[in-house]
């Protein structure tokens, strides 16, 4: 059961990587996204050193320095490679690290096939797919991070519908009351049911009665508030939003350009005209929230949006939608000890809740209860809005 | 009634001047302070731009360029100087300044006496003599900076008492339930009852059992954190928090020196050693947060704090208290038009709450439901630490 | 003798600042400038540092903490206050630094009323001189950054003509030869002779038939630069010139101000129209170059000026003009030892030579052999352009 | 002969990179070196751009936007891709880039077959190889500084002998005279002569006497400089460069590692220990001049290198020798035309001259004439020292 479940995470990985040239596994173009080859080894290192090495006897790392270099934030775990520094790695080599996955995996393969019966251990692999999962989601962004500001603006084979149709769904009233947030245990049908440590500590909140928006606000809705000189009137922002706008000379959300007065976006098969029909992506919070404000409204807290999934389907998953919640602990949170306990909570500083799950986000990895988080200025992921009804 | 409360107002920022040498209202040592006459013209400019302008027939403004030169924030009201350049203006002269008060006052004083009725009038009154008291209390820790970063460490006569005794009080249970926050109304005997915008917009929610202490931490208490190493150790850290550490080599409050071995730190009196017995002061969110988990437990919410504030006395008044809570909105907040519209809402991205007040905040000046708000890292307000009992 | 000339240069520092305000000693706008308090207190540091200290028995320092505050680049004489915090001092005040003054110039009159005949002693009075003079000359062009940075544009009186008329004055063509270059001793009528040590190595250099024009460049024909686009060509300009002018969107002179289509500029007279006839100043290296080739020439070497000065009257003493010579040490120059050894040497990297002289050089400062230094973009000083003749 | 000489230039670019990963084509982790694959595109670009194009009938370029991506710093010939993101792009690959040089050489061959007798474009294809010769060393230093700052320190075989012995040679004294210096036509035996721009303009200079040394300074002589506290005592340094050593906590030169106490390098063939018989390498010219005054002499002017070159035999070659002449043109000196006409010119600002040549420059590219020039804290090149005979 784990071993299939293994099998397929990792062939996914492999999956999306299908068409990318080898080139294209190396460049950092960004500080927010990292190399593809980066993730690939990053993931492996995961397994190895979370499971083989403290789990499988007789386990030899693949190579001694992989643990220095593919580390990410776990500061329990030796020494960090400076996230500045990943673009600038052409060793080990692409090919290299895919020997990397297949020694890691053959020896996942027959560790699993053992059929290890530790709780921790089985709670520990569970945590590794769903880390895999995430990062998954990375390598889809990242990717198009680099394609998309390449001069050439390449088109690459993936299996991704950037732009898929907005749902159609009806508006949702929460009856004003206690609901009760965070994770309960696993929906009926969940496979391997999970949740991250941040999900923990279910607590009643109250709520207002609110109304959400049934659909996602499309590309042609935002097209108005571009059109109304929505990014020149600073009373829509926040003061740090502004100053965003000003600094970078933001018009448009990103990947977006005007091609001869008319608006197109960068995809996976090019520059296109923007379906005004699709949901709008690559926002950042600061847009969002600005043109909530232009329309007179808000973002629904995360806590509206949970209690809204709950009650009555939310249509989610074209989108991460921002919510206007900080990313902080639920009362009890406790950090897990260990590496492994670093993995959500000392972020919750300065970064946002986001709800649903994207179009890059893999099959069955999101939840109702599931809280994802950036700083409010990113775009690169594939974040749009939902409004409250004014 | 206003007269009196305008006259008594504006004669404490002067008060707190009193003991300036011309060049301690120059100087501009870190963005977070602004100049000490930057400070005083810039809330004269308030009086003349809101009341005497709009209100007063005939006025004249007493030099066409101070409202390009002393506007701050409000971006409907001209261009602003840029909040760097502010310690770099050698003129409009400290005497200059002292001219334009006098002239703002006596005008206001004129049209005061006329005893104007309109309600709206009234508000912004009110609101300008608020506003002046928060620049009152960034009067004396704006000076502080300048006077604790000279190399000469002078001293300076100034009426607050910065490290005042611990005041004794048991700690605060607040029972399971739903509790109303937000501002609700003068309090018997409020002179002149106010609010800011932000406090607005009663609403309920539900809290868990909780105990909040009685006390602050002490000196004392801080001292053992750091000789715990404190900051030396990651796990105690958010990651933004362990960057700043790292980042700025921080290794003790601001103002703090070690000096043959033995904690001081600076205070308008000079360099005086630490007194393990005063609330700790000076300390950012990031370490008030690490402090908390080093003790096993974490601050309080703003919800927390407020309920706690309002069931019984917390003592509150010698520091700023850092919160968990981040800086948003409250359901139904409305950011009012025009330029005083501008005046908090568009702050609510990347800042914390605090409550209560400190023994730089002028009397009368704060309440159970005021927030007050900061980025994690800053530490040059009189800030302090209460935590949820264990 | 040398306490008539010390009472000479100590009293023309103070006539300089006559009619300062207390706030303009104070601010520094920019790193290149310093506060005109830090000059007064500096230049009394280095005859309490290097003449009372070591040589006037029993002398006592007026503040233990001075020495700290008011070194500038003295790397031997203790630790510096780093001089991104010059601006930020608003102690010792003013009125301490003239006490502080007063203090020294008292000592140093009961000192060299004994006529103290020590050669190597009087080598440094003289050096100490020519320290204030340069440091006169600094005054001057900080107090003006300062006081033209400033958005009220202050006047201030100060005896200083900053567009004298273009003296008339042959071109001088220097006959191909080998000429000597470096100090070789006083002129005759030099009251004191001096030189720096950058002047010494007296040495042969071979020069072209060049012929250097009579004239500095007057506003007038910079302007024609201007109207030809100058500032927008890419072709007339060194890369880090190019790059300079791009960074810094420079479109004229520092100082220079376009109002309704009219070149202004800022003098301590206030806003005042271009004089077309008068030299052009506060043009930086990258700007002067820039002019010379669109004029189809070349500036000149430092070897030629200095020959062609030898030769004819060049009636410099207007601007500073820059050369197109690197500021290198002459053959067989040497570092003096100590503190004062490190007073020219060790500059010698990335600086261009300019000759002559301004109008705010304290007169008899300058001398044909003098070698001043700057980077190539700076343009707050009163530089100038001379050509070679195309 | 062309053609001859063509296919040689052009092979010997590909046989540096025989040995090359597809992945070390692409970073970048420094701004002052460039990505394998940005070389070879660009100098396969100078041929197509200032060759095929104006002067081979019926040419069709390979790829409509390789111009925009592979100029390099010719701003008469569109807009430059900004030299910071070189190291982002991943298209075209490094295939695509083979494709693109294959097609270029087979037009070239195609074009050269045909003899072509214009002087001028004569001119141009013997620039154009000089121009690869220059790329083909950049090639090896960059690919150095990419593998030698990769955590795993990969060895690559290169046909370079980083360490050569270091030849014995005698002193060279120049008597006192009038020397003639610049390019004044090519030596006997040499194949196709060539000089850069910024060798024109043959003129004279005085030099005194003067000594140079037979030899360059070894590692282990460096070794005593760095064992006697070199880096640690500001007197042998200029201001520049002691804030440089500070600034980056510089303690030898580039590739130097101290490993268990005992110093290594970084070589193509690995970490190694030092040599002390070998010449030093990678030394910024601040390193130089420290060296040098430490020493108690300095540095050679590139007029006395020049002279004692024409004079006798000065082994030059191993290292490309820091002088301590500013990069300025020569009396006489006019930019070219059009864009081959800012080749060299408007880099004559803050660059240092260096002189000779080194173990990563093509035989046969220099000359005793020949001006390579860099700014003073560049260390990646194959830098050395020559001093002046105390
Ligand atoms: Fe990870
Ligand atoms: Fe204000
Ligand atoms: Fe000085
Ligand atoms: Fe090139």
């Amino acid at each position: 059961m784990l071993l299939t479940a293994f099998q397929s995470v990792r062939n996914h990985s492999i999956a999306l990587c299908a068409n990318l040239e080898t080139e294209d596994y190396v460049v950092q173009p960004t500080l927010d996204a990292s190399p593809a080859k980066w993730h690939l080894a990053h993931i492996t290192w995961f397994w190895e050193t979370f499971v083989l090495v403290p789990y499988m006897a007789g386990y030899q790392v693949f190579h001694d320095d992989f643990s220095y270099v593919f580390n990410s934030y776990y500061e329990t775990v030796g020494k960090r490679v400076l996230r500045t520094q990943r673009g600038n790695l052409s060793r080990p080599t692409v090919a290299e690290i895919y020997r990397y996955r297949t020694y890691v995996d053959e020896h996942m393969a027959r560790f699993l096939a053992t059929d290890p019966t530790d709780a921790d251990l089985r709670d520990l692999i569970i945590l590794g797919l769903n880390h895999e999962q995430q990062h998954q989601e990375l390598l889809v962004t990242d990717i198009k991070y680099t394609l998309g500001h390449n001069p050439l603006l390449p088109s690459l084979g993936i299996p991704i519908i950037e732009y898929p149709a907005n749902p159609v769904s009806a508006p949702i009233t929460l009856p004003e009351g206690i609901y009760e947030i965070g994770y309960r245990g696993g929906m009926p049908g969940d496979a391997i049911p999970f949740h991250f440590d941040n999900e923990l500590g279910v607590h009643k909140v109250y709520l207002a009665e609110t109304t959400l928006a049934g659909q996602l606000i499309t590309n042609g809705e935002y097209l108005e508030f571009m059109a109304a000189g929505g990014y020149r009137h600073f009373g829509h922002w926040l003061a740090d939003g502004w100053a965003w706008v000003n600094a970078n000379a933001v018009q448009a959300p990103l990947y977006w350009h005007n091609v001869d007065g008319q608006w197109h976006y960068y995809t996976f098969g090019g520059l296109v005209p923007v379906d005004p029909a699709a949901p709008v992506s690559h926002v950042s919070q600061y847009e969002a929230d600005a043109f909530a404000r232009w329309r007179g409204t808000r973002l629904p807290t995360e806590f509206e949006w949970e209690a809204a999934a709950h009650l009555a389907p939310l249509n989610w998953g074209q989108r991460w939608e921002w919510t206007n919640s900080a990313y902080l602990p639920y009362p009890g949170f406790v950090t897990a000890g260990g590496a492994v306990g670093e993995y959500n909570g000392k972020f919750m500083s300065n970064q946002l809740v986001l709800r649903g799950g994207s179009v890059a986000t893999p099959a069955g990895h999101s939840r109702p209860t599931y809280r994802n988080f950036f700083q409010p200025d990113k775009q690169w992921q594939f974040t749009g809005i939902r409004l409250i009804q004014a």
